[in-house]
């Protein structure tokens, strides 16, 4: 009866257009597949990407948000979930999704992907920089997944999520 | 875009009979009109009874849950967001209500119904033991709404989110 | 070598001048006694009143704030601690707290009274006013002390942590 | 009046030897300093040696911890103060200090760095691996300062601190 959660994370401002448009392609596949697409929430970069690749394509779209301001929620948005907790949100973004995947790095996505290593979850990075990759392959080996673009990242979901 | 969300909230052991009830009938009218039913999320009185009475009726489910430990989740939440917050979750429970429906007293229910009031939320009291009646209608005579049944707290959800 | 803190709960603005009287006299017996007076932090009613009879009378205090805005900060605090958690930081205040004097009732002091039942923290009600007493002894009978005025409070203080 | 905070993090368990004799030393400094030693406040590794360093050498010590469970709390703090948040606690860590030093890297400790970045705090990594130092160095490199030793983070906290 419970639906898979995915988490897709990545910087808010700033992004890069790559990034934004692995985060939609993404978000439309969860969609595809009846999962939700959990996000940061907000109306801004990867966030709000992917709620709107996973919204535009019939998906269920979930944001757990750092405030309760509504001027700050995604357009994309079926569920909010306000905490009014700032950053501290973040643990409760990883702790909720059964994988993550990540579309660009910033501060609060590298505490995202930090926060989901105890927690024993999957974190799948699409194509980040060099230093990223080495820094968080060598801090969980065995949780995280460095690939090139989304279609390798699908990949990566059907096989951990079927 | 975004969906209007019911929060139900009462006692997890002890509810009362009448309690469950009422959170059974709640979570089933909620269904009946396409909203979301969020409660505490757990597998135990009148958070389980709402998400039942609403599941059962082919409505959404959202719990935010003190704990990450799948054992504690209701078998009728269809979305599981995991806080590790213990009782700190109570006020994200409130904060992410649109409206508040309580059936029963506990102290866990009083920490939501007070932390309810600060971001102005309506509370509809089922028939609550006289002394919460009156402390909470003095404490927030503005939001709370004190009710015999879970027929009247109906009336209230259609006029307040219609 | 652990100290032993004490939380002193009640208004924000529209506290009443005894509440901020009896606070700032429990402040001070708390200082006397080389404990933690712990409050809310911020510059206003209850809180601000108790840190200032603690550190007016060289006591050390502590402060879980709902931000971490300096420009709300008591200016008697020794030690704030930042949640941005706004009233998330509500729990963490009686969760701290060895005892609990509430001086004074409004929704935040109410939240925090709710939430320090299920730690099983012993709670000293001075002066409040009928419905909150009745209401509270009715919760939880066994935590709750009523009192008429701070010396009452400080006898009950000595009895429970010496 | 409130007092300089220094926080000190690091790994729990697996904190290497070198990383334990870092914090015990950080932690005597900040104690001849009079300032406030925080931590993640268990019994275990970086967080247990940076409060006894302090301790034993008369300084005041402050725990932000995971939960109220008095077994798991460091024998040498002064001020624990209970969140019930698993690693949620990270973020108020870095929030409530003034500056952070970092023994050694774990995935707690990685989360910690990241949260400081957006409340900009200044970050001192002694002696980190160099995958870690290169990519937090990218992340915010007008935060992170790379040192030897504990000699040259004595340094740093002098010249920020005062």
């Amino acid at each position: 009866m419970v639906k898979i959660i995915v988490g897709v994370m990545g910087p808010g401002s700033n992004a890069l257009k790559k990034d934004l448009n692995n985060a939609y392609e993404i978000g439309k596949f969860i969609a595809s597949k009846n999962w939700v697409t959990l996000t940061g929430g907000r109306n801004e970069g990867v966030m709000n990407e992917a709620l709107k690749g996973a919204k535009e394509n019939n998906g269920l779209t979930l944001g757990i948000l750092p405030s309760d301001d509504k001027i700050t929620f995604s357009p994309y948005l079926d569920i909010p979930v306000c905490t009014n907790m700032r950053s501290g949100r973040n643990y409760l973004n990883v702790l909720s999704s059964n994988i993550i995947v990540v579309c660009g790095i910033d501060h609060g996505t590298s505490s995202e992907i930090s926060l989901a290593i105890k927690p024993n979850k999957k974190i799948i990075l699409i194509g980040l920089y060099e230093e990223a990759n080495k820094y968080f392959e060598k801090l969980a080996p065995n949780l995280i997944y460095v690939v090139e673009d989304y279609l390798e990242a699908i990949e990566i979901l059907k096989k951990e999520l079927n």
